[in-house]
């Protein structure tokens, strides 16, 4: 029984529920004026400055930053299932090798239910578990996707390792260079929040209906464009873009070639100039992406690595105080259509 | 670039969007007043007739009835597609066996888009084929996944047969009474739609991320808890009760004993005379699917078979007129909360 919707209707919203509020979130605020990007009070500077995507994955499934004892808590809970089932691998070396990586991940998340007992537990308890599941397994998914996308083995996940460097470790087979790691540590820290975008509504909106968090994370069939100009929301830079920048030069430096990184400025200064639109967080996360040696397939795919931990920080408060989400639609057909007996059509 | 919210946040909706028009449709049309419920103009009673379900999946799709040579094309198109590819019948095989059908169902329809070259292709021409494609499938992927779950060989398709006919006969392995295909090709009828209920609204809101077919309908989840009684939106008898009572009796008297049928209406009259609560549509569905034979595991997976033909017609409708749909939410965090080392907290 999930057809509810015994209110009248009100207002005609305006198409596509432009401005509605759908409900009410402390994960994350974005105010496009001002390019402020805010994590459960804590502004997204300080934290791609000072913190670590593990704080910050703790940060917005708890409301506040841990403690030391937490955070190692956290690390150890995340890296003890960094590895997936041997059945999982199996099934992902049999999926067809052009296979679009967001769809691999899609099928595989929507399979790594059934090798989960208690993935039907909503509880706040099992479902925190659950989210530290699918934030430790996205980057493997990935991860083993391209490797297998590339004929090659998939790399064991090393324990050791943060999310960030285990990933880049997965990637390649390679500890990365630590600034490397750090870079891309930040880049994860930046992507993983944005208010209600379409595939964090999406999540609520099957959360919402009390689904588990397996069936409100496979709704996330994102399929991103990578525009690189340009935001809705943002009237002046988009604030991620400010550290991707810095980054992005830092790695052209280090690595004695800020060619990439001068054509990058210059695209933007050109953007600026004739169509007054600032880079926004895809150009130059891809532009050190590029960099970094990591192939364009990945890129969305390393958005939703980064992501996960919003969507299931935003299903983690919708089942806190959940609520069906069911607008009503407008109908503008016809009534009492007579029914005509097919050879009389 | 999917965040797109640059409109000022309007009135705070009530919470979950109750009542709140998202859009416009002309796919059904529910009235809880009168007890109607009207698809694409005709009312659900005479569908419920007159009609079958494959005449009411054209309908639902193209906004009117077919002409004979239509419905016979799409009855090609569909028997055309009732056979799983032979890897998805391999990965089903390999799912563990005590898995929840609706999972295996979710998983195997995000591992389908792999092995569907033009699963991108949005076009109208395209997502038709889409819909042809999934509303073939669902069945025999519901069938087969219950065969596999009772330790049995899945049942090859046979395409002389109509969905109906078809999905109990790939259950079973013999072609079923011709009452039995009837009255449960009226329950697909039945089912097929009802406005935006949630596994519908999401659909609509993965479609209008411009996601393919296959991700917005790997979106639909759903866990329905199975009532039996009282629904939100009928005042009065649900007008798809009405028509499965009637079976339920006349299954019974052909069976020779009412016994199940006769108890039913004693729970229905109990219901009324002490919570005034009517029977819906799950009610005398359950009761009928039971009489032939049909495991509760499946009355979910049931559901989604009928409700495929809802869900895409929704889709189709979405992408004719797409418009993102993104409300916003209100944020009730903090600002400028001071980031403190992690060893001074």
């Amino acid at each position: 029984m999930t057809d509810q919707a015994n209110e009248p209707k009100t207002a005609a919203a305006s198409a596509g529920l432009r401005g509605v509020v759908a409900g009410t979130s402390t994960v994350s605020d974005v105010n496009g004026e001002k390019g402020e990007l805010v994590y459960q009070g804590y502004n997204i500077h300080d934290l791609a400055k000072q913190s670590t995507f593990e704080e910050v994955v703790f940060l917005l499934w708890h409301k506040r930053l841990p403690r030391r004892s937490e955070l190692d808590e956290l690390k150890q809970g995340l890296s003890r299932y960094y590895d997936l089932p041997r059945e999982i691998i199996e099934l992902m070396k049999q999926l067809p090798r052009g296979s679009d990586l967001i769809d691999v991940l899609r099928t595989v998340v929507s399979a790594l239910e059934l090798y989960d007992p208690s993935a039907r537990d909503i509880s706040r308890e099992a479902s925190l578990r659950t989210a530290i599941r699918l934030t430790a397994q996205f980057p493997t998914i990935v991860a083993a996707s391209d490797r297998l996308r590339r004929g090659l083995e998939p790399i064991k996940p090393d324990t050791r390792l943060n999310i960030a460097t285990n990933f880049l470790y997965m990637l390649k087979g390679e500890i990365p260079p630590e600034h490397d790691a750090r870079v891309f540590d930040v880049a994860l820290i930046l992507h993983a929040d944005h208010e209600l975008n379409a595939s964090t509504f999406t999540a609520r909106v099957v959360a919402g209906t009390l689904a588990d968090m397996y069936g409100a994370v496979t709704a996330l069939s994102e399929k991103r464009k990578i525009m690189g100009f340009g935001h809705a929301v943002y009237k002046t830079e988009d604030p991620r873009a400010t550290h991707l920048r810095k980054f992005s030069q830092e790695m052209g430096e280090r690595a004695g070639d800020t060619k990439w990184y001068d054509m990058s400025r210059q695209v933007e200064a050109l953007m600026m100039r004739q169509k007054s639109l600032y880079p926004n967080v895809d150009f130059f996360s891809a532009s050190m992406y590029y960099m970094m040696g990591i192939p364009l397939e990945l890129y969305t795919p390393i958005f939703a690595v980064s992501r996960i931990s919003g969507w299931t920080a935003h299903i983690l408060e919708q089942y806190a105080d959940n609520k069906l989400i069911r607008p009503r639609a407008e109908y503008l057909g016809a009534h009492n259509t007579p029914y005509v007996p097919i050879d009389q059509r």
